[in-house]
């Protein structure tokens, strides 16, 4: 057994000390895995490696109500999506020094911080010279114009590591005019030439009104968006997956598997487990690929169901009524779980490290060359990293209209659990098999070398067709 | 990215199907890091590499009345620990074929199937042609000699796989004069040369009172021990740790690093955390000082605390005070966990893979050597593998008297937190800079292979005095 990973004279337990100047993390202990990742390389898709040219798309419609949004968006509506494509002829790297920010928005996802590294390190190897900022506690830092400047030994210790405590995050939105001008002053006096917004479905529909206002008052200030969200609600035929997803619910499925190896052993406990979410149940569905549970509730399916103890209780109710009647003579004991934040701030898995890293590099492409409404977008998922593509997708394309207090809202549907889709036709061929027989799987832990440490999660595997 | 680990022909989402004849497991779908774990080769202690024989100690006394042990073990009481040593002259292996039941007793821990892999394995190599019977579910399995034959094929999917299912397990005591009866009736019947009990420490009090009846009955067979608790509880001076503490903690930790994390991005919640364990504390003290949690309540120390959500409740009060009295301004917001369950059924860590394996093979040169009422203990466990001691130690060693019902019952003491130990005075001197400074660790998820696989407890270190 190897002695823990103690640098000589420190003198805590467990890990080594980071102490880069002027971090968040400056005085953190780090464990012996999570200082293991802070080197880990990370791969990057060919067309990023060497030089490249943006070739735009068709022109783009949007997910509904185009009229709508047409009027909602008319500076950004139609505008096509953005492929790079390799270019030996390009002159990358330009002269051109940008200043660009970055704000995290919302609940925390594992890869957040790989983002900021990508875009950061985009910047140093094509805009060399460039600034980033780090606008602190989500989009209140973009009103308030409080931010940092995120330099080289900043970002270090949170290479591949979880959390948002790089620049925190915040739920506030962006939305009265007061505040558009808020966010206005403090890009203008920046003088930002790009803003990435990492976020989920409503952060950037408020990316996308963002980058509308700049460009119909001609500032230079270009938004990019990045899909952000342990629930996998946000995705589209461009958008594969949301970052954090595939670490969530790797979590989420070796807790599920452990359970499950108990319940077996005791013949004792009936468990019932409740995961985090919201509207859409893509979390409980891949987590029931990876695990095999006797039941599971797909919310899209079924009726909305409270709490996993309301379950136990119904189930009480029913087994105390089969006893009077005779029909059921054993003793149910019922266990109740609830993974949720145990999830959110774990270790990114190596895919949600390496395309989190993808995505900010692709940002820090798309602000270059003076994008603006796109959501960073890596697809061909399931193969090798290096045919990985890269691209931006416009934010328009993935909105509709919903009607609130008599006005046309622009939202970015949630993409909900598709009953046609191939994940849930998978589980639904599956489940009277699992619920008879006991057709349990362990995950394990995570892995970052050896077996299972690149495999992909089912629900992305399935959608790419990738699984059959 | 690779895709999953399928076999030919195989239509489940996730894993291998592992089909050994005959086994529990059989049906099972396993995943790619369970299916990996099963061929992990595992180091075994030199001194049961090659020819060993066993020396013994001196004589032994009692943790406590020994008087009174005496006379509730007249055939047991002083005999010595028994130390394998090298010796390249003894002639193993012996022509003597040997029967051997083992059983599962009380809750789960990881590593269980290994002691199981260890004492089969052993008996392939030093004994051939042996037999090796599985009790099922527990104490109750030898009472009603429900039994199955562990082959080669049968334990083969069970190898460094966490949970009790090869056989379960149960919390049946074997107490009155009826039920010995019963036990002694099976053993013979079975013509069982020894019995391995592995369990915690009212499993080892109960084996060694089956020692005692079956020596004083002139029976052949043999009963030994094995330290089993994820509490921690178990151990002594030649116990130095009860299996599955070193995984359930890892497995907690990951879990407290992680929301540790998620409070350092949001600034927003403060999380209550309660961890499985009953009067000792070693679980919390160990998972702290992995984590360094701003406050711990070692129950050793203070009185004792009901719930994480009292705790919440007392804060609450306490800050609404503050607010009136207008010293404090801000929000609070508590989140309450409970990490149990996930624990116990874990993946063994390589630590208690290969601690496991090494108890199982020490037990069978015990019963081969013809040992009984003996603990299986192996130690020196901060050296390299091959440099751990294999022993036995007497079970009426570890025992005292508690008065139950006016009459004498033999106990083996619980081993409670030391305040004077190394691992609460290590603790107890950074507390204050933990409650102060944010200096959370996390320690990430339990690795198999790279950097962090191999470490140990710190429970264990620093009792060692393997850590300054």
């Amino acid at each position: 057994m190897a002695p823990p990973f103690d640098l000589p004279g420190d003198d805590t337990v467990a890990g080594i000390q980071i102490n880069p100047p002027a971090s968040g993390r400056g005085t953190s202990v780090y464990s012996e895995v999570q200082a293991s990742r802070i080197d880990h390389s990370l791969p990057l898709p060919s067309v990023l490696k060497s030089p490249f040219k943006i070739v735009d798309g068709p022109p783009s419609s949007a997910a509904g109500n185009s009229e709508e949004i047409a009027k909602l968006f008319p500076n950004l509506f139609g505008q096509p999506s953005a492929l790079l494509v390799a270019d030996q002829s390009n002159a990358i790297p330009s002269e051109q020094k940008l200043k660009i920010g970055v704000v995290l928005s919302g609940g925390q996802a594992p890869g957040g911080h790989n983002v900021i590294c990508g875009i950061f390190d985009y910047l140093q190897e094509y805009a060399k010279g460039s600034s980033l900022f780090g606008f602190r506690g989500g989009p209140a830092g973009i009103m308030k114009g409080k931010y940092v400047e995120l330099t080289s030994d900043f970002v270090y210790p949170y290479r591949n590591q979880g959390g948002f405590d790089m620049i925190c995050s915040g739920r506030d939105k962006i939305e009265t005019p007061e505040q558009f001008q808020q966010a206005e002053e403090t890009v203008t006096k920046m003088d930002l030439d790009g803003l990435l917004v990492i976020g989920g479905d409503d952060s950037n529909t408020n990316a996308c009104l963002l980058a509308e206002n700049f460009r119909g008052k001609n500032m230079k200030t270009r938004v990019i968006g990045c899909p952000k969200t342990i629930d996998g609600d946000l995705k589209s035929k461009e958008v594969p997956t949301s970052f954090g997803f595939d670490t969530a619910c790797k979590i989420y499925s070796e807790m599920i598997g452990n359970v499950m190896i108990d319940a077996r052993s005791t013949g004792k406990y009936y468990h019932f487990v409740r995961l985090m979410g919201r509207a859409a149940s893509h979390i409980t569905l891949e987590c029931a690929l990876q695990t095999h549970p006797n039941i599971t509730i797909i919310g899209e399916e079924v009726s909305k169901i409270e709490t996993e103890k309301m379950l136990i209780q119904m189930v009480e109710t029913e087994l105390e009524k089969k006893k009077k009647e005779g029909t059921y003579k054993r003793e149910f004991m019922g266990k109740s779980h609830f993974f949720g934040y145990e999830g959110r701030c774990g270790l990114p898995t190596n895919f949600d490290a390496t395309y989190c890293y993808a995505l900010g590099y692709g940002a820090g492409s798309l602000l270059q060359s003076g994008k603006t409404g796109l959501i960073s977008s890596v697809g061909n998922l399931a193969a090798p990293v290096e045919e990985w593509t890269v691209s931006g997708t416009a934010l328009t394309s993935l909105m509709d209209v919903e009607r609130r207090h008599g006005k046309f809202k622009p939202v970015i549907k949630k993409a909900m659990v598709e009953l046609e889709g191939a994940p849930f036709k998978k589980f639904a061929s599956q489940r009277e098999e699992w619920a008879l027989k006991n057709r349990y799987i362990s995950p394990g832990p995570i892995q970052f070398k050896g077996p299972g440490s690149d495999a992909l999660n089912y629900t992305l595997l399935l959608e790419l067709g990738a699984e059959a």
